[in-house]
């Protein structure tokens, strides 16, 4: 299992829309080949900033299988005009 | 339930020496009164960065409970010299 993470800065004044368009946006993940589980967390000190971790089976599942997916369109147009700036994902794997 | 998050960078070369003492420092946090659970993840993109998680009942858990705790002392001691920069801790709660 390896976990993506990206830290979301929300434009100020949208968290509510995006919090709501996420709740659309996480079947499409959640369909994917290799998808294992996500959670979508808020910032307690700064509310225009989240944090997604997806875990998934390989780390080609997200960057090839779900990144080349005819779907990703619809996760894209759903989503990333709340970013800025465009975030930063990086993928980790377990030490404990 | 609330997530605590750090982004840890060490110091270049020091990796393996962090990882090992991390490994005896976890039995300081796990013992802690609101610990629930917690994750150490390595950066695959970056050999020296690290994501910490750590659950919490509360936020006063971890920023009272913990860091007033006679025992924060050891954590510093056998972790703190190990980052650079010294690493922003915030606090998250689950949306989805």
């Amino acid at each position: 299992m390896i976990t993506e993470i990206a830290l979301l800065n929300i434009i100020p004044g949208k968290a509510q829309d995006f919090e709501k368009a996420f709740g659309k946006a996480q079947e499409i993940i959640s369909s994917m080949k290799g998808y294992i589980k996500h959670e979508l967390q808020k910032c307690m000190e700064d509310e225009n900033k989240y944090l997604l971790l997806i875990r998934w089976e390989t780390i080609g599942d997200h960057t090839e299988g779900f990144r080349k997916h005819e779907r990703y369109n619809e996760w894209k147009n759903l989503l990333h005009h709340f970013y800025h700036p465009f975030p930063v994902v990086e993928h980790y794997k377990t030490i404990y």
